[in-house]
């Protein structure tokens, strides 16, 4: 069994957080902004390296500021403090917690006012894929405190930023994607007619940490006749039959970085309507890939895809779009879809995914994750077998 | 391997959501509420059974609208609407998403009007250990299109219903306690001096695996000479060394229900002060598990627990509290601390989590988790060893 020292250092150098916050900084004097205030994982450890599984709670509230000069400042509560010590920054802040009657809200206000000033306009993430992880009391109560800030948001600075992945962000996000492709493409040998969809699952994520995942967050999926009838449901105890479509759409983590993409399966024999819809998602998956380049837009990449898949396959699925941003998250910014006029650049990491519908409600998708470097789109997954990998019975 | 259905069966019957609901809208009307809004994992997988890995993707909100009569009402997106068809909901809207300029604001805007009213007072969760996961924009355009609507905080409903778990509930928590608590009596047989973090957490989230686990959401905890430094990391390279102590601390997961308890380890001896503290913690919680009774409160426990280890070990650790509630999620209402007056009542599930402060900024953990009957408390863990498992070098 591999250690998991293998694949790229574990964390960045300090000089990656200062180049981010230095970006930060830069787009924060553009839209005249005095301070970031950061309540989410994933913000703050883009900008702090703080990297824990603590957040699974949710009794304690984490803050970070973003001035706009100078290293950000954490407030904390005690039981992370000496983890955000560790970090780079050198101004750490902690209140006794859990304390719900003040969970760092007067903390918070106080280290605003010294570090930000009074009569400040302050970003924070309020657009589409964000929330405020506090509790909405305790925000009122904060707004209170600072009656002279002006909040407005700040989604368009962060996901601009977060949207292009460093060289080392990609190093990471590539040996996840290698470590399950490799997991796929052994995991035939693993599988047998009257297997339960549980135990398939819990085989994928065996296997995965056997060969060098750290933890396998998302694993969804399904079997059925032909195809499967949705894409994110928890596997049920039904026994894989002859004639069935195995999907796992998996979301594995190394060192807090994701891959998202899934690889399907036929049991026995290769149903006439499977194979058909699977070589479309194929096709529309290299359709997709050649849209990908520096200037063209996530509609772009989408129109590709549905131009080969409205051939035969009318009719969208649920899904609602053809793939997205990843990286420090399952999903990111920006979603492959008709309208999403984002422009692609260099080092936007993305899944293709495209879906078909298929008779009775089932449905098939395919999805292969790449980065975008100035001379085009790279895959980082193994391709997909070009005709579905079949289980013999 | 177990195939993962040997354990309690998965899901509830209709008759378990009927009842949350009930409680509920008797509730609602004690305070005049016309409805509940709800945004979170937790909270609607609570009241439809809805269970999905999904919201680890920010990208799409879901809704569930708990009227003062009748059944629940879901709005959710397309790609999740035949998830929440399959409960024992009647009503299921959805929209077309990702659909960031309308990410469903307008379908629950309406569905808040025919469904429960326009003047109305509509409760949501505000309050500690909660939080909007929703856009915080999308929310001021959804009150913006609800103006005579009061949103006034109802988190004081959903945790005294949820810090209560019913006999099925309890079943599936005991479940995973019971297999982690196997998984831990077997676990020194897979230790060995040289071992990395990295490498000892990927075996002990195998072993979880292969003794019927769905997921290890959460492990950490570390190694160090006589203890460690904090309780929320992820592994390190580090190799365990004669006179280390290690401590694992996990949340695992059966059918979306938690334990979450810790185990400690001396490789090769048990340093002295390790010793006294080990035994100090368990005589703690001996003490505080004494003082678990239906009519005591969680600051009854916290002196108990205090009163033994104030002899030996002044000061307070960075944790904070010295447990609290559990169940769906890995750590629930309410806390074990000084000031937490919450009255324990049968049903209620806990963990008891002393810490001490040791030298050289080291600290010890030891956590049990119990259920509490008419009778007194119940362990659901099997009690860790009297003194320090030792492994062999």
């Amino acid at each position: 069994m591999p250690s998991g020292e293998n694949g790229p250092r574990r964390g960045f150098d300090v000089s990656e957080f200062e180049a981010r916050v230095a970006k930060a900084q830069v787009l924060m004097s553009d839209v005249g902004l005095d301070g970031l205030l950061l309540t989410t994982e994933p913000e703050i450890r883009y900008f702090t390296g703080f990297l824990t599984r603590f957040w699974l709670s949710p009794t304690r509230p984490w803050f970070l500021l973003l001035p706009s000069t100078g290293k950000p400042v954490a407030v904390v509560p005690s039981i992370g403090r000496d983890c955000l010590v560790a970090t780079w920054l050198d101004d750490v802040r902690s209140w006794d917690s859990p304390q719900p009657d003040d969970e760092g809200v007067s903390l918070l206000a106080g280290t605003i006012r010294e570090v930000i000033g009074h009569k400040i306009r302050i970003g924070m993430l309020e657009g589409p894929e964000t929330h405020l992880r506090m509790p909405l009391g305790d925000f009122r109560r904060l707004r209170a405190l600072l009656p002279d800030a002006e909040f407005v948001d700040a989604t368009g600075i962060v996901r601009s930023l977060r949207m292009i992945k460093s060289p080392v962000e990609v190093e990471k996000i590539a040996h996840v994607c290698a470590i399950v492709s490799d997991v796929f493409g052994a995991f035939p040998g693993q599988l047998a007619a009257g297997m339960s969809e549980v135990e398939i699952f819990r085989r994928f994520k065996i296997a995965c940490l056997q060969e060098g995942i750290d933890d396998v967050d998302y694993l969804v999926g399904g079997a059925g006749p032909g195809g499967y009838r949705d894409i994110i449901s928890p596997p049920s105890s039904r026994r894989a039959v002859a004639g069935d479509i195995l999907m796992l759409d998996t979301g594995a983590v190394f060192d807090g970085y994701f891959c998202d993409f899934d690889r399907n399966f036929a049991f026995g024999h290769v149903p006439k309507d499977a194979e058909k819809a699977y070589a479309a998602l194929l096709e529309a998956t290299d359709s997709g890939l050649d849209a990908v380049r520096p200037g063209a837009t996530c509609a772009d990449i989408y129109r590709a895809m549905q131009h080969v898949l409205e051939k035969d396959f009318a009719g969208s699925s649920g899904v609602g779009r053809m793939g997205h941003g990843f990286g420090m998250q399952l999903t990111e910014w920006p979603s492959i879809t008709a309208t999403d006029e984002t422009v692609l650049q260099p080092g936007m990491v993305l899944t293709l995914e495209p879906s078909v519908n298929l008779a009775g409600g089932r449905m098939m998708v395919h999805e292969e994750n790449l980065v975008l470097t100035h001379d085009g789109p790279v895959l980082l997954t193994s391709a997909a077998p070009e005709t579905l990998p079949v289980i013999t019975m």
